[in-house]
């Protein structure tokens, strides 16, 4: 059965726009096996599109990307440090806009040591565990606000809502996941025993929700020793669910211990398909080296197999990913350009 | 100069009254040749005495440690799970209500990979940093609620409180720390991008002190992008000044890379002295491991270290850090006890 999927594309800035090539390279030429048509609209937006128009996210464009299947983000951010962009207007005006405005609270981060590739670690152990961050609370609600600012009387308070109805949905998703993975193991991380209100909801629900699925075992941890055990084992964890903000550090130090932010793929999916669901690798707009075509395309990539499972093309996600881990496996010390990477995985789809 | 400085000597739970014993055994040890002397006063707080007297910290208490020239903790916590105790009662009530109370806004934590110590980085480099993390606001300031606790349509806030009284004086401590540093690198770590209200308010103070300290070179880390550096490239960092919850979460990490939590010291400083400051080791209660000796006492003994350098007991304080720093190189894969470490670091400090 032939099917057309509608993916809003936002290259956005640095080296987004190299990236998304790479990654819709490999989309279309594994959409043929699978009998599936990717009809693509390109969004400008980003901090290019802010310093030259002013325009973060207009609610036309919003309106625009909403009405499609799926969205596809490089990345977006100007140079560190530019002083004609506000600290946070991007982040919060289009990257969190979309994900709070397209209810996207599950952020699906998994992390794996594919083979080839080499951890800062000394022992990185058989690292396989996926982060379920939520997506849509805590501290990154923009509920914060601050008095008399620029005196020396100044306070800036931050607001980190967590509700029963947000955090339910999250850890429910969590569990599914589990309870279809091999070890069956569901890591609560938060910091129940100083945030004690926002932890105290996080944990009943999660021990609520754990009455309904005995085959998962179920531990926890507070967010500062969750460090710890990600870098003296890793191995230890299979699906972590967690806070946004906590969600956030632990991926890139998930990322991190795994061989590379360059490897690291996002999902922020509305599992109810209300709104469409938006992929992005992990990493940034590296500014410094856009343009050079230096970016691994690698994390873009693996986010379109996300992009796959989450439409169900399970066959097609696996294909991909095995020419991703085959092409890691293979890369030794050699320097490709972006686009080279891109081909030596689209060629390594048909085999 | 003969001086007597009065210690509030709090052992805890679990491994915390072994790791006090080496830490006083050390501390008395070197007071002699400083011609300094140590009147203690012990006190029993923890979850064994909540668990007792169901006290956590009374007024009279409060006011008794108050009293002192400053604190030595060993470790506070009841066994994980333990539902006899709710979760952040002995944290919140104690530890917190110290650090609170007693003004402690400078929370001191140095990590240094010291020769001999296996970091579970491959390649950790040399490691010699020191994280000033504040300590009496931020996200810990316990200014949450929650309304319809139980429902399915409860609400559980969290308040970050950030002052530019707070975060001045921390800010300037690091400063001043920074400045007779050799490298006089500041790194700020904050999530500016997101929780903007509290980030503009860490980054405008951290630029205007640094108007002051033309001699500190500072730059900005957010702090999922610190993580990255703290597994890829911890060597370069000098000074940290972070918020109290971002400080905790990478002062764990710190200890994780640099070759472990037994290691980690921490001062919880009032520099202006108007109340006692605190000294206490980084790890938990470790009940699993608790009275059999099997403790690491380093991180208590490295505190009373600090203890003496905020005395201006530096040539003191050098000695620990010599004699510590011999014991960790000849350790090799000895197996000793909780004692026997204390008793080689004391024979180690007249050498
Ligand atoms: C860019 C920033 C707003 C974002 C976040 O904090 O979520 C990023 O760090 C991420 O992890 O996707
Ligand atoms: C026990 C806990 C309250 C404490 C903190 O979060 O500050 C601890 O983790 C620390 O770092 O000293």
């Amino acid at each position: 059965m032939s099917r057309t999927i509608t993916l809003a594309v936002i290259p956005g800035d640095g080296i987004g726009p190299e990236v998304v090539t790479e990654a819709i390279k490999v989309l279309d030429a594994v959409a043929v096996g699978a009998n599936l048509t990717v009809a693509k609209t390109t969004y400008h937006l980003g901090a290019a599109r802010y310093l030259e128009t002013g325009d973060v996210l207009s609610d036309e464009d919003l309106a625009s990307i909403s009405t499609n299947d799926a969205i596809l983000l490089g990345a977006v951010g100007g140079a560190p440090g530019d002083s004609r962009i506000p600290a946070g207007i991007i982040e919060r005006g289009l990257l969190l806009k979309l994900r709070f405005s397209l209810d996207q609270f599950v952020n699906l981060r998994p992390t794996r040591v594919f083979p080839g590739v080499v951890s800062p670690l000394a022992h990185p152990g058989d690292v396989d565990f996926i982060v379920v961050r939520e997506g849509t609370e805590g501290p990154y609600v923009g509920n914060g606000g601050v008095l008399r600012q620029g005196t020396s009387a100044e306070i800036a308070n931050e607001l980190s809502i967590n509700t029963a109805y947000g955090v339910e949905r999250v850890v429910r998703y969590a569990f599914e996941l589990a309870a279809k993975r091999d070890r069956k193991l569901l890591t609560l991380v938060h910091k129940t025993n100083v945030l004690v209100n926002a932890g105290s909801l996080w944990s009943r629900i999660v021990d609520a929700v754990a009455a309904e699925y005995p085959q998962v075992t179920v531990n926890y941890l507070h967010v500062d020793a969750a460090t710890i055990f990600f870098v003296t084992n890793p191995s230890r964890f299979d699906v972590i669910v967690t806070d946004n903000l906590f969600g956030d550090i632990l991926t890139d130090l998930a990322a991190a211990i795994s061989g590379g932010i360059g490897l690291a793929a996002s999902g922020n999916i509305n599992p109810t398909n209300t709104f469409p669901s938006m992929f992005e690798p992990v990493h940034g707009s590296a500014p410094d080296i856009a343009g050079q075509q230096k970016a691994d395309p690698t994390a873009a990539i693996l986010s379109v197999a996300l992009l796959l499972e989450h439409f169900g093309y399970t066959e097609a996600a696996a294909v991909v990913n095995a020419a991703v881990t085959e092409d890691l496996a293979a890369r030794g010390a050699s320097v490709r350009s972006t686009s080279q990477i891109g081909d030596a995985i689209v060629a390594r789809l048909s085999s």
